[in-house]
């Protein structure tokens, strides 16, 4: 006797529904159920509405409690890298001078030195831990950018492992090539030149398959405007999408840049001006705040936030995971740092880390629960979403779902 | 044929321990074994120099890597709890008055009902995972203070929790008499009567082994320093040594006050003058430092740091987990909350929540690895002591030992 055939590959039951699939609120459903087939979903609603007995509909039936939401979205990351700066930030506190940490070897060419030093196996070997970490608290897609190789093999390097980090864990990973981070030592003094290479590199790597967004820090210490439009031009020339390192330290007009090449996304921020945000509204730019570094370096300048709000620009929280300025290997606790820091409300909180960190990556698959999305999602050991960004530690995930699949 | 007789009954190899044993740096021994009988640590020393090959040593060979410090004390908590104040937390942050939250039932008083509607098998089942977190993530002793229920059943339920989960975990629980943390409604208007009352129920908690220390909230808000000395007055008659919730909002000379009865620690301490500061030098009185409330209340006055060290007062950090300003479930993260916000170093972080941690609790057997002391310890998978301070997020426990049996 075969079993019988059912609707559904499998459903959770016994959780509210945190649907993030209204305007505002987090679309809750009390007692909701969630169905999927095939990988995306085929049912959410209240489990009254479910057209058969549990067992009836599903061989893989969840009995779970708390709350269920999207599966999280971490749309910054630089969390491929080797070493780690720990010492770095251990003289900062001992009352070292940046020019004493630099000449003990820091800063971000120490990371840059040590990537170089790593071969695939090693920087995968030391970057998955990290991937592992934010999967483990509820991230099932995440960006992770190059942009400590600095060279053509090193960068490719990067990319490539970012790649394996995808299909080791499950989880989606979407590449940004950001060659255009800091200036290497065989380019001192010769920006431009560093420019047209990497713009060079640009087309090889986007071949093999492994570029699927191209980013850039303009700033003062990064590269200039007209630099970042060479890069962004040898994206749009290859049908690339955009994103940038925007106005973190400086208003250089960055987020207005970014949203002229209608990028996906401007991040960091915080010296926007209304003009800027005014053209990543017309453009459907999603601001990308990262709490973690704001914290970390103690910045006390916040993302022209009221603005953003003001304007209807998409905010996304992400962790900015990197080894020099924001040490994250969670996204919940950059959710809580932007409650902290920047006053988001949790349910904004979540929404960055859902809907609109989707957004930011040019995914519209995912980050909320509505019947034909991915079955992305995660069941939390929570009574009420707010606290998500409550409680600083802790394991509060019960699973993590990706396409249907149970990946933590 | 019976197995041989070792030495010892469990020996770690293959990390670097910080040992904590010297008056300042990490007291680092390379390539270190660590070795146990009894409970108690046995060998503490350089690989080479163990009296054997470690299969003729011990039974129990853990083969590690990273490094080992002594296992994590957290000296302050609130973690006996009912219910959680995140809805209030997401209310503050839409804007919502501290009227509009007290009419909507929130504050302490919510805590207290709670707590008071919840029995023992509920209060330990809310309370556990609470308790788990902070082991999972290193932590092997934790002192549990009362103070929620604020009658004598509802104070003696949650000591009795709080018992509970040291004999559930396998951790040490140090449990803390704080009924003089808020005034009840049925002593409205009395608080003098309050603290009669609750220095009368003392006798009998201490009776039933339930008290092992005895605090206050000594504050504008909270208790007088004639009702906290009356409080202290009634610990000393049986022999119990105090602490004190001191100088957090204002300075009423808490700090001196805990030490003139010979006090373990002052909590908070961020207004204690200089006064205070050198009275708790000569009491050694430790000064417990609690950033996870100075990070959520966003705090700005910092307690007298350079004061404290010019004097040789010891600093220990601890979560003050607790639903309303420290909803925080892992030490290290308190850790790394008091070298950004403190500017701590992570040297000083980590001696806050070993050694120093251990003497607020007035523990003498633990904090430090060293031959004679309890086999607390715990194996991280870190490259230096200093990354304990430096992520937030992710899990780097290996292994937590207590008294030479694992517990995570
Ligand atoms: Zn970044
Ligand atoms: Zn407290």
């Amino acid at each position: 006797m075969t079993a019988p055939s059912r609707p559904f590959d499998g459903l959770l039951i016994g959780a509210s529904l945190a649907t993030m699939a209204a305007p505002s609120g987090y679309g809750e459903i009390a007692d909701g159920a969630l169905a999927w087939k095939d990988g995306v979903l085929a049912f959410v609603g209240p489990r009254s509405e479910l057209p058969g007995s549990p067992a009836s509909l599903a061989n893989d039936v969840i009995e779970t409690r708390g709350w269920v939401t999207p599966a999280l979205v971490d749309a910054h990351t630089h969390l491929v890298f080797a070493g780690d700066r720990a010492r770095e930030f251990e003289m900062r506190l001992q009352g070292a001078t940046y020019e004493a940490i630099a000449r003990a070897g820091g800063g971000i060419l120490s990371t840059v030195r040590a990537v170089r030093d790593a071969d695939e196996a090693a920087l995968l070997a030391q970057s998955l831990p990290r991937a592992q970490a934010l999967l483990r608290d509820g991230v099932a897609t995440m960006e992770i950018k190059s942009g400590y190789g600095l060279d053509f093999d090193s960068e490719r390097r990067m990319l490539r492992v970012a790649r394996a980090i995808g299909d080791t864990l499950g989880v989606t990973v979407r590449t940004t090539y950001l060659a255009a981070h800091a200036l290497p030592p065989e380019f001192k003094d010769d920006a431009d030149g560093y420019v047209a290479a990497l713009c060079a590199w640009l087309p090889r790597l986007h071949g093999e398959g492994l570029v699927d967004a191209v980013d850039a820090f303009c700033e003062g210490i990064g590269f200039t405007p007209a630099q970042t439009r060479r890069v962004f031009e040898a994206a749009r020339a290859l049908g690339l999408p955009v994103k940038l390192h925007a106005d973190q330290l400086s208003d250089l007009g960055g987020a207005g840049l970014a949203a002229e090449f209608g990028g996906l996304s401007a991040d960091h921020v915080e010296h926007t001006s209304d003009a800027g945000v005014r053209a990543m509204a017309a453009k459907g730019t999603v601001a990308v705040l990262l709490p973690g570094a704001y914290h970390v370096l103690r910045d006390t300048k916040l993302p022209p936030l009221a603005a953003f709000r003001e304007h209807g620009v998409p905010m996304a929280v992400a962790t900015d995971c990197n080894p020099g300025t924001s040490p994250l290997l969670s996204l919940r606790q950059a959710m809580q740092l932007a409650c902290t820091h920047f006053r988001l409300t949790p349910e904004e909180a979540l929404r960055g880390a859902t809907v609109n960190g989707a957004r930011a990556l040019g995914l519209q698959d995912r980050g909320v629960l509505r019947v034909g999305l991915r079955a992305d999602f995660v069941a939390w050991n929570i009574r009420h979403p707010s606290e998500l960004c409550y409680w600083l530690g802790g394991d509060l995930v019960q699973t993590v779902h990706a396409g249907g699949a149970r990946l933590a």
